[in-house]
């Protein structure tokens, strides 16, 4: 059971995995990629087959120890406290504490009210302000919040969970055409996090299943 | 800064302040209740004095040991760590994912899309179905998961954040009148999750601010 990498159940552009995509290079685990296409096939997180491994028809999942593991900070803590080498969780309990309300409040608060699957219930016309609207609604907050927890990166100098779930969540800003001119600490937080190598490494525009067309 | 209970800024309904006095409860930690009423007022939450202690704009947030921390998942992981007695997570780091996956399936995959700013943005007649529409998504991966993962309650026999997850969100199920019939391991669990006092006490119709009409 123990035996063989851990493969992830990825798709290049969602945040969720990148969010572990992020977590795996950091913490220098060695893995496979198995590519799930979210809309190809009308969506191949819905087959049977990937259903019994997740039930919640979602990437990323990962394969790891013998178990099956969804959702992206269930992952991120359980690599964690298998794998505490370098941490992506503060000593300190209050840090602690800032690191997952930020984490939860993107990974809750804003991460799921633009997902692929609820765009599709408000109507091609409604996707793009309605999206915009929940991560406006986030972003307010978040850049009031980083403001007193922020060094270097979201919560003091170190890399942690909450920077795992920052970056992607400017990208899916990017792609909504979100102005981030109102979240200067978020964008230089954005920024610095970029030119990490695990976070380039596990990029949307460099994973086994990225389209020709967007490869960096 | 550490004198003085904790407080607890919460609206009696807000299935995710549920959460937060479960466990307070449950760790035997006396606390005062701020109530924050989510449509009186045009939303307390929404007033300057509330966005300065908690800039998401939501309840439950949580004043203790001079600080204030929201997101229910994460403050109740702060009182895991800094109040281990009786403990809502298990030993084992595989029980323990299973719990945050739990968790966060319901946390993130199901709560935020039938919240009450999001069935204001679809408007008053799309508001019950979409409310059903999310909560049977996640009901019916929950019900998959809980088959493998439950003993009398979530996770094998120990009360767990997961649980404290599950009857406030049965609760806004049965308030948004799903059936639950599909779903018996989930009316089990949340049957015996009611009996125990801690549920019960935090229950939302036995809260300070809990209208005299909802008073059980």
């Amino acid at each position: 059971m123990q035996a063989g990498k851990p493969i992830l159940y990825s798709y290049f552009r969602s945040s969720c995995s990148w969010r572990v995509r992020i977590a795996l290079a950091l913490k220098g685990i060695d893995y496979e990629t198995m590519p799930i296409h979210l809309t190809k096939d009308g969506g191949q997180q819905f087959s049977e087959e990937f259903q019994a491994l997740n039930p919640m028809k979602q990437v990323p999942a990962l394969k790891i120890d013998g178990v099956t593991i969804g959702q992206s900070l269930a992952i991120i803590e359980y690599l964690e406290e298998t794998r505490p080498t370098p941490p992506l969780l503060p000593q300190d309990p209050k840090k602690r504490a800032s690191v997952r309300m930020i984490s939860d409040l993107i990974a809750a608060g804003i991460q799921p009210l633009q997902n692929l699957s609820v765009l599709k219930e408000v109507g091609q016309e409604n996707q793009l302000p309605w999206a915009q609207k929940a991560i406006i609604s986030g972003f307010d907050a978040l850049e009031r919040i980083l403001q007193s927890t922020a060094g270097k990166y979201c919560v003091g100098d170190q890399v942690s969970m909450a920077d795992l779930c920052l970056a992607p969540q400017v990208a899916n800003a990017e792609r909504f055409k979100v102005d981030l001119t109102p979240y200067p600490t978020i964008s230089r937080i954005n920024k610095t996090l970029l030119a990490l190598e695990a976070f380039w490494v596990s990029h949307p525009c460099q994973q086994p299943d990225t389209p020709a067309e967007l490869r960096a």
